[in-house]
């Protein structure tokens, strides 16, 4: 009997673990989740018979060798940090260790041995970075096996909300996920390459370089570029090509609102603003506009970011009510802080509210002289139960990849990300059954 | 006879090392000038007989030690990390020491024991920090014997060049000091005090935020806030004030046209751009730049920052070259350090070259219920025999102030900067005789 063991019960677990209990009951296997809360982890199993519930610190060196050496799997969905305290004891008792996130130095470092003691190390296989390599690196090798000549691959992913859950919500937008991570996106310098040029854009220019795109169905929507695009020349092996962008997407017009608030400074986590605990929503903006005794703050911040007083940017600032004469309610913080603060007042999820994952990938190639392009698409609406899009779409690559790894499809060794078709294929494959899907089209090219 | 040890004998000691050498004279002192280079100390001495020139090194104990106790002042013109070595020793064998640099927080740990022993730290004592300090504390000081209410001080200085030295140039500016801080100038968040309110201004919109100011003589002149003028809270012991505001002079036009590299991503100096090796100064632009087959990347960068093509802007960057195919001619570099090679192509001083300082002061009080303003300013053009401007504003302070501890007229002891009328009050006397004199006037207050 097959035995898993599951790190971290949070929120985002929640369909990885119903995943995994539907599979042990398939397999006859056994799942262990440890959390910080042993109640966490029971709620989580909730009485399965295949699952057992602990309590469990990562910090608690005895029992992560008892644990681990006990198991035939783990998977971590801890704070990225504490990975490698796990990922070292998988390797030395050859376990196979699966996360969701990036491939850290520490890790990377542990490639050579886990490799000789044949064993798996397989990170960034959640949704992105995961289901965004996977649903990538299959076109781009059907391009390679074509003998066709890429060009040019663009890829946005956005964790959004479905249209019915904001129709009173200009933005169109609410956290769904990591608030902060949100407030501070794009800070330090972007870089992709466009058209064989490296191309960069600093912070305070990015909400103004972005792109339309549309999604059959679905609408359109913007997507500005996320940080360092040109690191993936190395993760997809796509060096020579002339243009690769990786973005985040939004709905149109967010972009140009939300660039408001980064020009104003109010993004800013460095330093700490004075007089916190009596400032109201309105103190908050004003402190970054001149000081003027007859002008009124709406006044002053359309006039400053040059925007007309009854445009969409000034509807979409008052709806989130930051111009209110209400008390901020944080005895101090960072303007990054204070606006996450004040944003969470609007955009929290409401009870019922689904949210919405968005991945839209964009491949050019020329096939001998002719110019072609495919687009591929994915959109995945969150149910109310808990299974969120995000919560699927992180946890069932994760689940699917640990099943494959315990059935012996998934051979690879060492430390892996899902760039190959070994992992990939049956990833995919099996993630449709969940009605996590890729359209793949192919668009016609028009001269201009 | 008495024994000055002055450490560092670059450039900026030149008017220093005459003056002390005239007071050697004068007093039949000794002066003993230590470099890591015996031949600039020598030709700094040129053979003067109350001249000594010797090869130094601070990193070397035994000769620190030696070199500090047979002296009897000792004056750091080192970098303001290796202050800290010889204020050491001062403190120990009771020597005072002086400097141009700003308190840190290591020389700050030796004021207990340096009034203990009864000897002087003497920091912050050349131009900004300096005279800055002398000349501005003289007027708040009066302001607060007449028992006025201080509302608001704003103070500005600038190393800048002579009219007469920039007649063909559209900027009025050329580096004359370490031309790396003034592409770095501004980065991080700039605070302040305006009518009561704590105000910040992020770095991408500092340089439209300028205030304008007129100088008898010398024309108009823009000054730009400098990062953190709420500390001068404190060292001004302001507490309480409306205003409070610091800043850095420029020519009017320099600062619109500067926020053009600030916008582009130009100043960032926290990554290395990529192929510098072939790059030109157009590529450079270009690579902030979107991509575009068709228009040239003059239009790209007008319509991009919203220029007039023939506007004063794009003549400013037209005349710096940015536009040329001219190669680079690094190596390597992140974006502020290509920018600052670029400048220096066209912002070098020439022979003959004068710079000039400027440096204003506003104090706005209340005379019972009455308002009033005082304005305060010095101006200084520098000679062509290396006593610029700069070497003078930053040297006559520092021998000054050597003098009048030699000779017992200025008392205090312990770490301190020229903000007690026991320091400011003799220094600013004797500066006058050089030329460094500040024009006092009241503003007549009119109500709008």
């Amino acid at each position: 009997m097959k035995k898993i063991l599951l790190l971290g019960a949070g929120r985002s677990a929640t369909t990885l673990i119903q995943y995994l209990l539907e599979k042990c009951e398939e397999y006859q296997w056994n799942l262990t989740v440890g959390d910080i809360s042993e109640q966490s982890a029971k709620d989580k199993i909730a009485g399965n018979p295949h699952g057992r519930a602990i309590q469990f610190n990562i910090h608690n060196e005895a029992q992560r060798v008892q644990e681990i050496t006990r198991s035939d799997l783990v998977i971590s969905m801890l704070p990225a940090r504490f990975h490698y305290l796990a990922a070292q004891i998988c390797v030395a008792y050859k376990k196979p260790f699966l996360t969701a996130s990036y491939v850290s130095d520490d890790i990377k470092k542990l490639d050579w041995e886990a490799q000789k003691n044949g064993v798996i190390l397989l990170m960034e296989s959640g949704l992105d970075p995961g289901i965004d390599h996977m649903s990538g690196m299959r076109v781009l090798d059907q391009i390679k096996e074509a003998n066709h000549s890429l060009t040019g691959f663009e890829t946005f992913t956005g964790g959004l909300v479905a249209p019915e859950s904001t129709l009173d919500n200009p933005w169109e937008y609410k956290f769904t996920w990591n608030p902060r991570n949100v407030v501070l996106a794009g800070q330090g310098i972007v870089k992709f390459i466009q058209e064989g040029r490296y191309k960069y854009i600093p912070y305070h220019r990015l909400f103004r370089r972005t792109e339309l795109i549309n999604i059959p169905g679905y609408g359109y929507f913007e997507g500005y570029a996320n940080r360092d695009s040109l690191k993936y020349l190395n993760v997809y092996k796509l060096h020579g090509i002339s243009t690769l962008y990786r973005g985040t997407l939004r709905r149109p017009g967010f972009s140009r609102a939300w660039n408001v608030f980064v020009q104003l400074g109010a993004t800013d986590d460095t330093y700490q603003m004075t007089g916190v605990d009596d400032m109201t929503h309105r103190d908050f903006i004003n402190s970054f506009l001149v000081f003027d005794p007859v002008n009124s703050v709406e006044l002053k911040l359309a006039h400053y970011m040059n925007l007309d007083i009854d445009g969409e940017e000034m509807f979409k600032l008052k709806w989130l009510g930051i111009f209110d004469h209400e008390p901020i309610g944080l005895d101090s913080g960072t303007p990054a802080q204070i606006l996450q603060h004040i944003l969470q007042k609007k955009w929290k999820l409401a009870e019922g509210d689904k949210d919405m994952i968005v991945m839209w990938h964009k491949f050019d190639f020329m096939d001998g002289s002719q110019p072609r392009q495919i687009q591929s698409y994915m959109v995945l609406k969150g149910k109310t139960d808990g299974n969120t899009a995000m919560a699927q779409t992180v946890g069932l690559p994760l689940g699917i990849a640990a099943k494959l790894i315990l059935t012996g499809e998934i051979k690879s060794k060492g430390v892996q990300i899902p760039v190959v078709p070994d992992i990939y294929n049956p990833i995919l494959r099996d993630l449709e059954q969940y009605g996590i899907e890729f359209v793949e089209r192919e668009i016609e090219m028009v001269s201009h």
